[in-house]
């Protein structure tokens, strides 16, 4: 796929910043796929099967490329972001693979979901195997850093989706409570892949600290914005069904906002809708509604770019360079994208 | 819970070799089982609720205390084996979780299981909850031989899982296959559960390896003897329900035994109940009479009594002493044990 260099840097210059940052990491990226192909193989053929139909079905890769970004920030050279560049990956595909099965689901990336083609008992499997394969990676490492930074990655995720179905279908959800949940579901990960990137390349505390919060903030903001394209996107673009959190009762940040909003009508609607779960055809039109009326999208989109503007500033001493200049613009891209 | 020295000794002489065991290295034990309780502590209710209603509901505890017994044959004072023992229990909480979920059990320890209780869903994310805490607790440690030791472990027990997936309900199922499968989901966990004693207490690869292969054969037994008494056993003290794998369609020893020398009539019945899982109140106690015929329980027995053997035979050169009896004897019990 190797085009002329001027194409090439019209492609840089035109892509999104995920994209050109994907574009100036290609030769570690290729390196970071490898590994996860070839670390995804067993003996057990399903194992591969089903691991290889997500991984292959087209993810950014947001997660990976990060560990790597944050590496090359202060280290050129070392191949020690591979390997947990990886792990990283191979835990939140494990992740998605549960998720799916716990939250029912029908579609991931425009293609059904691994649930529904391979089953849920394989999906429970598999996923623990990745989970696995993570640790053996970072093992393999030798880091006893990154393996701290994961493995506590890897139960705040879980207490963020224990949490999450702890207050399924319930009304009382605060905003204070959500963004608990996807601290803990979202943004702890975007935050360890950060962190191993300045340990990795031997940096101080101080700057560790800044990369992890930089993840932090640059994961809040993106899981926000990612609830409100859950109503508002491009259905074939978003690459899954719109309005699924509305169906599935699941509360995020526009119907908290259209709650504390909410007159006695739109009160009960909601309780039916999402508490009670007693959905019609016309439920979803009229959700959209209310939350247009109330602003919910715009106040959603307002709190995203908050947290956008925090890992932007949270890069003010970074190493300035092409790299700082795209981690910066992801967090407004993490916002501003249309799927 | 301190009685009398006379009745101590005469309640340690008493018991199975497990019991005695639990016994003799009590004082372990408690700084484990304390561990465990405090560890499985997060501020998101669920998890405790969910992991104490299983580890609190009578296992045996068994991987624990084969490794702080593996510890203590050569060294009596180090305090490092209880986090790995408490990191072995919770990697063995959480495949019986989601173990739970895949085969979808009501019943385990003679108490409605995790699933049924919880749901799926928390018992799936618990399940992951464990499993990282799990890996906190060995990274606490800081031994990267008992990480790389369990995170390989783990990866090869989801690989067992998937493989007993792969092959469900298909009477090609060879006993090669089903030795592989038993291998990889119970004998590795036991293996490793004995391979961090003596790498924590400083031993040299040989003695490493015999702990590890004593493990292993251990685990061998113990699984095959469970599959024969999920059969025979008296259904009030197998704390489940006799005849699971039967009706589960899951192919285990007996069943491989009565297959081999099957008449045309007894491989239809098998086809039909086990393959196809058409099956009616009288098809247990005619697939009992069946197994009696053929000698498969005594077949099966007499596997997993060779690998008792074998178990035994790798502690020849163990430091003497009654640790090294009883768990001589702990492969004897795990064959001829009644439930």
């Amino acid at each position: 796929m190797q085009g002329h260099p001027a194409a090439q840097t019209k492609q840089q210059d035109s892509g999104n910043p995920l994209e050109r940052m994907a574009h100036l990491l290609n030769d570690d990226m290729k390196k970071v796929n490898e590994l996860i192909l070839h670390r995804m193989k067993s003996e057990v053929p399903m194992i591969p099967q089903l691991a290889g139909y997500l991984i292959a079905s087209g993810g950014k890769r947001i997660r990976p490329l990060l560990t790597l970004a944050a590496t090359r920030l202060y280290d050129g050279e070392t191949s020690r972001p591979y390997a947990l560049a990886s792990a990283v990956e191979f835990i939140h595909t494990a992740t998605l693979l549960h998720d799916d099965v716990v939250d029912d689901s029908v579609e991931r990336r425009g293609n059904p979901s691994a649930n529904v083609v391979y089953g849920n008992q394989a999906s429970v499997l598999v996923g623990d195997f990745l989970f696995s394969r993570a640790f053996q990676l970072m093992v393999e490492d030798g880091s006893l850093d990154a393996l701290r930074i994961l493995s506590d990655a890897s139960a705040v995720i879980a207490e963020g989706e224990v949490l999450q179905l702890s207050f399924a279908n319930d009304m009382t959800l605060t905003l204070e409570q959500y963004e608990k949940i996807i601290a803990c579901k979202t943004a702890e990960l975007f935050a360890a892949a950060c962190e191993i990137g300045p340990i990795l390349a031997g940096q101080d505390k101080d700057v560790v600290k800044m990369l992890r919060e930089y993840g932090f903030n640059l994961g809040m903001a993106f899981q926000i914005a990612d609830d409100v394209l859950d109503y508002t996107a491009d259905q074939e673009k978003l690459g899954k069904t719109v309005g699924d959190d509305f169906r599935e009762g699941k509360l995020t940040a526009p119907v908290i906002f259209a709650l504390s909003d909410a007159d006695e009508g739109e009160k009960a609607f909601w309780q039916r809708t999402m508490e009670d779960r007693i959905q019609r055809e016309e439920d979803l039109p009229r959700a959209l509604e209310i939350l247009k009326k109330h602003k919910s999208f715009n106040k959603g989109m307002e709190l995203a770019r908050a947290y956008a503007k925090k890992a932007q500033d949270n890069l003010k001493d970074a190493p300035k360079g092409e790299l700082r200049d795209l981690l910066k613009e992801l967090a407004t891209f993490s916002v501003e994208r249309a799927y």
